[in-house]
């Protein structure tokens, strides 16, 4: 079982991919998907569309997870963040992949135990868990710790009423 | 010129086709593209994402036009309305469309000749506007409405400092 973690943003969507088997998870790959911020909005989305769908062809994962949003005090920022999140969800969903999401507060609590974590812990656990996966950026960390979070919950999803 | 109007919506987003010559607006065509609230939210961009690339497959139009976002208070609805946006703004630019975005009042200004006019205002002067429309939903309306403003604004659009 292939998970491939996603973590939207408009500038920045960071991607992480893990095997799961049993309770075993083993890092794949991760990176950080960039779009030029000086281009028109609807060329931006359109570029992480296809960086997106070009990660999703070649990795074929078989299920996609993604962080829900943490709503911004700043209006303008979460609807910069929502335009983003609507192509990273519709991406792997256009694949056929089932798209979990899950709170913030959840996939802190299954990575660094607790959920009010720190972006650095969060950093440090998933090297933790994912021995060599050598990951240094943020952005990929969070992916694979939304990836991981997945892991451990899709088969306890339906007790949790966390999607799928 | 066929310039095809949209008005975003996470359940219900209004598409309206204009043919623009010179000053003069035709009525080529509008509608209302309705997703089910019931299916996961990826589901649903795709649903959106699907319904709108026939649309735009369909109508061939040259140009599209999106009224930039009021950003609601609530914001939670300003993400759900992000999320829907990003799929809008990206088909057409998947297609190869510039996609133009206007301020609300700015699309206000042009159809009813003020930036604060009432939802019921603008479904009437685009009946006055584009006669024989049989326009009677407000979702397509406003996507008739923005489609009008295109019309208006992108000869001028270098100067009003306006996309595109």
């Amino acid at each position: 079982m292939l998970i491939l973690g996603l973590d939207p943003g408009l500038r920045h969507t960071g991607w992480g991919l893990i095997e799961s088997e049993g309770t075993r998870i083993r890092h794949r790959g991760h990176g950080v998907l960039h779009v030029d911020a000086a281009q028109p909005l609807s060329d931006r989305l359109a570029a992480l569309y296809a960086g997106l769908k070009e990660v999703v062809e070649s990795l074929a994962p078989d299920e996609a997870a993604v962080e829900e949003t943490f709503v911004n005090r700043n209006p303008v920022s979460t609807l910069k963040l929502g335009q983003a999140r609507g192509v990273v969800l519709l991406v792997p969903a256009l694949a056929g992949l089932p798209v979990a999401e899950y709170p913030p507060n959840l996939v802190k609590k299954t990575v660094v135990g607790t959920g009010h974590a720190a972006k650095e812990q969060i950093l440090t656990m998933v090297k933790v868990l994912l021995p060599g996966c050598g990951v240094t950026v943020g952005d990929a960390a969070d992916a694979l710790a939304v990836a991981i979070c997945h892991a451990q919950h899709r088969r306890h999803a339906a007790l949790a009423g966390v999607a799928p």
